[in-house]
């Protein structure tokens, strides 16, 4: 696809509807036939990308907690999804239509994460007046700040405390 | 400060040093003696408007963060420093200088938080093996997401959702 060949190659400062077209051998009407612009770009080119969340049935939240964030920033440091999903952040903050795409996906994406916590629901870990928009909320939250400040390395210690601290958040007492 | 009067007019996008040396009457090698770049003047734009984090001691871990994320966010809502630091996040996104000014100013201000978590210490409230880093990277994660998305709305409900998750996570059980 050649808009990720555009972002691997020249990263997002220089992703533009002109270079994705010249890359496709096309012309840029052609380009936004299909895509909207460049946010619709990104989130297919995130889309591509595979995430697999499966198996990460660890049989307690916090487990569950540590593998999920290990595996999101591997997949974000390994795919161009980081970069995309960057690039998405910093469109939404200039344009707004970028801003309802973000947060249209974002809803959409959260599935695997509202999975994790439902299956801690099941087993009857979380507190009763749990709220799974916190719970959310603070995950993303935690994984955003990663990635923007370029901390994606596997980085176990720092992850099994955020887990810890968010999982004990959650918990019945 | 011109800096500050082109960013609230302009936004992030249109915050340049040409745009910054024209309101300034100065050119632009004049501005450059003073500031190294665009990150210096957003962090100098961020560093003269006033966060006031004292009072907020109300007790408890969960109330005293429920006070400072309201306070922060209103901070970013009704002051330049949103703006500013939203610009902050995007120029670390490709440029490396930007980068480590924006880790090192993340160190510096993370203080006034550090501080709310010693005070939590102090009450005998915390954890035995609490992790001040993954607190503060929990805290910080919410608020950038918030902000990111621009979600700077006082929506006490969910801040108090947040506040309590967290809190919950760094006590003693």
């Amino acid at each position: 696809m050649a808009a990720e060949a555009v972002l691997a190659e020249a990263g997002y400062a220089g992703f533009t509807i002109e270079q994705v077209a010249r890359r496709a051998g096309a012309g840029k009407p052609t380009i936004y036939r299909w895509w909207s612009g460049k946010p619709a770009l990104l989130i297919e080119i995130y889309a591509r990308q595979p995430l697999d969340l499966s198996g990460t049935d660890t049989g307690s939240l916090e487990g569950d907690l540590v593998a999920a964030l290990g595996r999101l920033l591997a997949f974000w440091r390994d795919t161009p999804a980081g970069e995309a999903f960057t690039a998405l952040l910093v469109e939404a903050q200039h344009d707004h239509a970028a801003l309802e795409m973000l947060r249209a996906f974002l809803a959409e994406r959260s599935f695997p994460l509202a999975e994790l916590f439902d299956r801690a629901a099941r087993r009857g870990e979380l507190a009763t007046d749990f709220d799974l928009a916190a719970g959310l909320d603070l995950v993303s939250g935690y994984v955003w700040a990663r990635l923007l400040t370029r901390r994606l390395e596997d980085d176990s210690r720092s992850l099994s405390s955020a887990a810890r601290l968010i999982a004990r958040g959650c918990l019945r007492r």
